[in-house]
């Protein structure tokens, strides 16, 4: 009964925990319009970026990049960082200052919306 | 040497079969303004369908929805379906229909944006 008991709490304490490392999280969607006569080369640019991000920062939990189907120079990006650290130290990577400043110009507008998610936890498959 | 030759070719075929299988996924942005008055009513709707859809539907893989941090009103939805087929027995099922019918008084505007996937097999951690 007693192992039971434990087994539960521990249960409900790593549920808690997640669920507690979630709600720090920063969730931003970002929406770019890219001059078509350099999406080619902004795409290059972002792929680097977003391969680094993943690769080396732990606090980069997701960069999810689409293109709109009817429109593919229009781009949304969905951006999850482990906290408002990790965001800002993402900020200052090398990385992220090289596609900044090697893609001002192929970038007409940038749109960022930070989000809270709804249902911590519920997300996906994969 | 032919052993290391199969493993690689193993490999690649691994790789090719991921890329290939992710290049059918249907992957969607859905945009919704939600009357403030029936917020609360329709995120329980909207958490009764994506806990439902994701815990039955192999094919919906991803269903993340997000609220803007400084308009709560305006929902955001990254869905993810494994193919075409996927995408449409969900419009289909039982648990869509109720959700559909059941917030349709509250949904003041909806947005639907197909989208392609820049960088196929690079999304995350989680």
């Amino acid at each position: 009964m007693k192992v039971i008991f434990s087994v539960l709490m521990l249960m409900l304490c790593a549920a808690e925990n997640a669920s507690a490392q979630e709600s720090k999280q920063v969730v931003q969607l970002a929406k770019l319009e890219i001059d078509p006569a350099q999406l080619d080369n902004y795409k290059a640019a972002l792929k680097e970026e977003v391969e680094t991000a993943l690769r080396v920062e732990p606090g980069v939990l997701m960069l999810y990049a689409m293109a709109d189907k009817e429109n593919p120079t229009r781009i949304t990006l969905l951006e999850i960082y482990a906290d408002q650290t990790a965001y800002q130290a993402h900020l200052q990577s090398p990385h992220f200052r090289k596609y900044k400043t090697g893609t001002k110009d192929m970038v007409k507008s940038l749109e960022l919306t930070k989000t809270v998610p709804l249902f911590p936890g519920l997300k996906g498959k994969q």
